[in-house]
C-alpha cells in the first residue's frame, strides 16, 4: 500500500526531506494535501485529520505519514521510520548517529525559517523586519558557518570516507543535506557565495546527490514545487549578506 | 558499565529530559562535565571529545551519551535510544509516536529558549530584549496555549485514558511533559496562572510523574540542579505576562 504523506501544497518546506527520501527508493506515496477533494484529498483532508477528535494519534502539524493505522509526525521521525524501510539508514546502531545528524539539520532549518520569522510564526514578515535583519546577520555570521563547518568534519572524519555523512553508502542524511544546502544558496545567494571553496566536501556530496538518478528525475519533474517565498527557505535579499568574515 | 552524560555543569537545559529517564529507570550514568578534571571529567573533557579531530562522529553540541563506543547526540535521540533499554517506551510502532510527541517537546523548548534570545544565541539578553518581549508576547499569548492544548488532546484522545501521553505506561515522553511543564511554570509565573485550570490533564499528569518515587527522590537530591537563568527556562519578569485571552 502506498505511503500517504501529508504536507502543504506548493511549498518545499519540511515535507521536501521526506519526499527526497520517498523519491530516491521510488517507493509509491501519495500527497494528500496535493490531491483532489473530489478524491477525498486536499488540504481539507488533511487539516480534518489534525482535528479529528477520535484519532488515537493525532499530530500537532504537518508533515506527518501515513502507514495503515500508524501516523508518524515530525520529518526526522518519519526519516527514522522510513530509512529502515528503504534502505536509506544503517541497521545497525549508526543509524543513531543518522537520526542525530537530521535533528542538527531539522535545527538548522529552524533556524532558518527564524531568519524571516523571529518573532512570530503567525505574525507577517512585514511586521518584523528589523528583527529579522538582526536575526539573519547573525545567523550568515555566526551560525551558519558553525553548522557547515561541523556538517564538513563530519564527512572529513568518517571513517568510511568523505562521500557521505555516515558510513559508505547513501542515507537519508545525505539527501536532507543536500536540500539544506539548496535551500540556504537559494535563500543567501551571497552569503554561500563561496560555499564550495569553504565547504568542498558538503559541495560535493550535494552534486552526487543531485546526480543520482532518481533524484535527478524528481528535480525535473513537475512534482518538485520551486522554491519560493511561502516556504523555509526564502530569498529575501534584505537579508542575505556576505559574512562578515569575507 | 554506566552510561556517560555529556551536558553543562550547573544547569538542567536539554540535558534534565535525559536525566529525568535515567533517573526514572535507576540506570547508572556519570555526569562527564559535572566530574571532576583529576578524574578525567570535567567540561574540558567535554570539549575535547566534540572538538576531537578523530572521534569517527562528533556531536555538534550537548546533550550527548555515549555507551561503549557509540556517541548519540540530541536529547530526543538519546531518549529514542534508552527509551528501548530502559523500558521507557513501547516496543512496537507506537515508538514513533512517542518519538514525535517528544520532538514536538523539543520545538517547545527551542521557543521557550528564543523567548529569551530571539535574535543570538551568542549574543546577550539585554542585547535583544526589546525583541524578546515581542518573541515572548507571542508565545505567551499563541504558541504556548496551541502546544499545550494539542498536549491535552493527546492525552484526551489516548485510547488506553488520559493518565499517559501514549499507550497505559510510563514513557519518556510523560517525564519529558512533567519537565517541559515544570519550566514554563518557572519562567512565566502569571502566564501559567490558569495551568491547572485550562489543562487538567497535563496537571494530572506532572503531578503523578512528580510522585514517582524515583523521581522525588531524585527531584530532593543534590543531583537536581534548581532551575536558573543560565538555563532554557528563565525567569526574566520583564518578559512573563498573563496571556491575552485571560
Amino acid at each position: 500500500m502506498a505511503y500517504e504523506l501529508y504536507y502543504w501544497d506548493g511549498l518545499q518546506g519540511r515535507g521536501e526531506f521526506v519526499r527526497l527520501a520517498l523519491e530516491e527508493a521510488r517507493a509509491p506515496y501519495v500527497e494528500v494535501a496535493r490531491g483532489r477533494p473530489e478524491d477525498g484529498l486536499g488540504e481539507g483532508a488533511m487539516l480534518a485529520l489534525m482535528d479529528s477528535k477520535d484519532e488515537p494519534h493525532p499530530p500537532f502539524a504537518p508533515p506527518f505519514l501515513r502507514d495503515g493505522d500508524l501516523i508518524i509526525p515530525q520529518s526526522a521521525n518519519i526519516l527514522f521510520y522510513l530509512g529502515e524501510k528503504l534502505g536509506l539508514a544503517p541497521r545497525d546502531d549508526l543509524r543513531y548517529v543518522v537520526h542525530g545528524l537530521q535533528l542538527t539539520i531539522a535545527d538548522v532549518v529552524t533556524e532558518v525559517h527564524d531568519t524571516h520569522h523571529p518573532i512570530g510564526s503567525g505574525l507577517y514578515y512585514e511586521d518584523q523586519k528589523e528583527a529579522a535583519k538582526a536575526r539573519a546577520t547573525d545567523f550568515i555570521d555566526h551560525r551558519m558557518p558553525k553548522f557547515m563547518g561541523y556538517f564538513e568534519r563530519v564527512l572529513k572524519q568518517n571513517p568510511k570516507g568523505d562521500a557521505h555523512l555516515v558510513g559508505d553508502s547513501l542515507t537519508y542524511a545525505d539527501l536532507s543535506m543536500f536540500q539544506l544546502i539548496e535551500g540556504l544558496h537559494y535563500a543567501f545567494p551571497r552569503a554561500t557565495k563561496r560555499f564550495r571553496q569553504r565547504y568542498r566536501r558538503l559541495a560535493a556530496l550535494r552534486d552526487a546527490v543531485a546526480a543520482r538518478p532518481n533524484i535527478a528525475a524528481y528535480l525535473a519533474s513537475e512534482r518538485r514545487i520551486p522554491l519560493n517565498e511561502t516556504g523555509i527557505f526564502r530569498h529575501y535579499p534584505e537579508l542575505d549578506r556576505s559574512p562578515g568574515s569575507d
